[in-house]
């Protein structure tokens, strides 16, 4: 049989009664609609959208395409692979096959009359080498970096994109219930992981936590028991945990995992692309009450941040008052890491990244607006001992915000 | 307690109790001498390495640095996050804070007495955002793009090297003998490849399989049954998938596995940084003639290209024989995926990353030397009814090549 012919006639069917959810035609065009407003805005006459999730976003497709997208005229999709497939999955209506990329200036003539004079990339991400291979591709435009462009767009969510981190929390709160369940005293660490991540692939989780960055890796299990919790690693992350090599020194460990040691489950679920991120703290039999009193005092701060997020709150300023917070509370050396060794953010932005706008951190000061997501993860962090957190995915409502993430906010103690 | 201190004291037994092995000093000091022998012959005096697994590779350790290497002189380790954990893992002497970029050329002009007139970067990954940014803060030397150098370098592995990923395949076989005895009728390929995943990780699997590259993802659960296994998606391999969504188009789906479908399990192992990647092939009761005929003569190409496979071998040319064996089977239509959407290798380096030298594929006109690894995959597309493949990760050695995936090579029928 014919792969296209195939697809045309069997896909879309075969899509919906496994739980596909296409992106609407009309979430698409508000979407096109806001970034072209800031390109109009910022004189950009025609993007060149090159990573993966900013083109799934304007498109609803991840398949391997570039979009172009001019200020006016209809935008068009690019395909390397696959064609058919992406035409089932896109509301866009110019489709067309990019057979090698040489072709790209014909393709933009051809299809949109003209060639631009400024051409915006996400600069980034785009390698350095394949930049040198646009430019000399279109030596008549100047290239601009457009990314910040779109990642501000992309911040603020629409009710379609709250609705999938929504669900992917929901699929959170069964895991985590899982988890309570299965948690035994002589499991390691990345065994309990191991499982949790199974679990939560059943029910639809995507397992890659995608992240915006060429060095940086996030992962789902992120089990730190004990000792483990107070190591700090490479990740910008108040601790990181020992690991299974150094080749991959963070996360769940080969540790075995024993009564009264604070354990740590920091756990990301994707769902149609959409990530919800939380954090509980777990202990077979009784947390001993040092953990129990800093996990409280994250509570105290993860609830001071969560009443002041609202839209016009300063992002800067949610975090240094919990630096202030924290101080009180008696963690100044603890809160966020070890000193010398502490991370400067409170809550980042979240969506089909982990690593999105709004950024509650140093240096972060501007304004949090009405549909913007972020994860607000207090931690406080004992070297030698262990570390603890609670986490929730929060977006930012009219008046305050709203949890994504409906699990219980407690230390989850089993026998 | 101060984590500095802590780690000093503490980190390296707690590495060694939970199997860690380390880089041996010899083994840097082998890889450096390699790569300043590339350096000298094309005229580089200076590399930056900033990619995690090149710096990995170099120096031992993965925390975040980069890695400054002159032709002559001691390499220098620049740690962003974290310095002790770092100091902890590498051999390397000269190890130091680098707190923010711009300190970097004081930094190298203190320690290497000098700065470059022209200074190597992976210009495949570094994105162009940084790239400007080094360039304007090492005015005066010349970007040299350096990645194909060191990828040519790492394409020959060392004993060290290849001593995990056989370990990487034992942890295969182990993994595969497990899918044997839970598929079911009735489990969905996610479920099915998640339960795969956890059980790898049981036995050290890193879950992360990395790729070079800003856009292409690679996953574990790569369970496609019946229907699903005949659908190409966006990666470049023969077929990827139903997946779970839009946003993740590839691999497992929510699909029931039923008897007597064909069901592919194409997944990779990772061991301390290193990959083994396997496919075979399942099916619950007797898998239908036709898959099987598709599987034998998947295994005739395979061994093929295992008896072509030695030093002075050429890589083209393998994959262009297997072309011309695949028509004599019968499957000029199906071999690597359906007509116009065929690719255009047969193997694939693999090591430290899924995509590495040497590529076994049309435009690759060089020869395979001892040490280098690679997966061979040959597989058949059916659209519309499923796929078949096989696959094992071999090592080239002096007259021929040895396999580092030790599994059965047969169809796996459960009842």
């Amino acid at each position: 049989m014919d792969h296209s012919d195939w697809v045309r006639a069997a896909l879309q069917p075969l899509m919906a009664s496994h739980g596909f959810l296409l992106t609407p035609r009309e979430e698409i065009e508000r979407r096109i609609a806001g970034l072209r407003k800031r390109m109009e805005e910022q004189g950009v006459e025609a993007l060149l959208v090159v990573q993966k999730m900013d083109g799934f976003y304007l498109s609803g497709t991840s398949q391997d395409a570039l979009l172009y997208l001019p200020l006016q005229g209809d935008p068009l999709l690019l395909v390397k692979r696959e064609l058919e497939r992406a035409r089932t999955e896109t509301p866009l209506q110019k489709v067309t096959a990019l057979r090698s990329l040489r072709r790209l200036p014909d393709l933009i003539q051809e299809q949109a009359g003209r060639l631009p004079e400024i051409l915006g990339v996400e600069m980034d991400v785009l390698p350095a080498k394949d930049y040198f291979r646009l430019a000399s591709l279109f030596p008549k435009a100047r290239l601009a970096d457009t990314s910040e462009m779109i990642r501000r767009l992309r911040a603020v969510k629409t009710p379609f994109e709250i609705a999938l981190m929504r669900k992917a929390g929901d699929i959170g709160r069964t895991v985590y219930h899982y988890a309570g369940e299965i948690l035994k005293e002589g499991m390691t660490e990345i065994e309990f992981g191991g499982l949790l991540e199974a679990a939560a692939k059943a029910h639809g989780h995507e397992g890659l936590l995608r992240v915006r960055s060429y060095n940086y890796e996030a992962y789902t299990w992120h089990v730190l028991s004990g000792v483990a919790g107070g190591i700090v690693s490479q990740s910008d992350s108040p601790m990181g945990g020992l690991g299974l090599s150094p080749a991959f020194p963070v996360g769940a460990s080969l540790k075995v995992m024993r009564a009264h040691e604070p354990i740590l489950v920091d756990f990301g679920i994707c769902y149609h692309g959409y990530q919800a991120d939380e954090t509980r703290m777990f202990s077979i039999g009784k947390m001993p009450g040092k953990f129990v009193d800093a996990f409280n005092a994250c509570k105290v701060i993860h609830d001071a941040v969560l009443a002041e997020a609202r839209p016009g709150a300063d992002c800067e300023q949610i975090f240094m008052n919990t630096l202030r917070l924290a101080d009180k509370l008696g963690y100044r050396d603890s809160y966020l890491g070890p000193p010398g060794l502490q991370t400067r953010f409170i809550g980042h932005g979240i969506g089909l990244e982990l690593n999105e706008f709004p950024f509650l951190a140093q240096g972060q000061a501007y304004p949090l607006e009405e549909g913007m997501t972020f994860a607000v993860e207090p931690k406080i962090v004992f070297p030698g001992e262990g570390s603890v957190g609670l986490e929730n995915t929060v977006v930012v409502t009219r008046n305050g915000c709203d949890i994504l993430t409906p699990l219980e906010q407690k230390i989850f103690e089993t026998r």
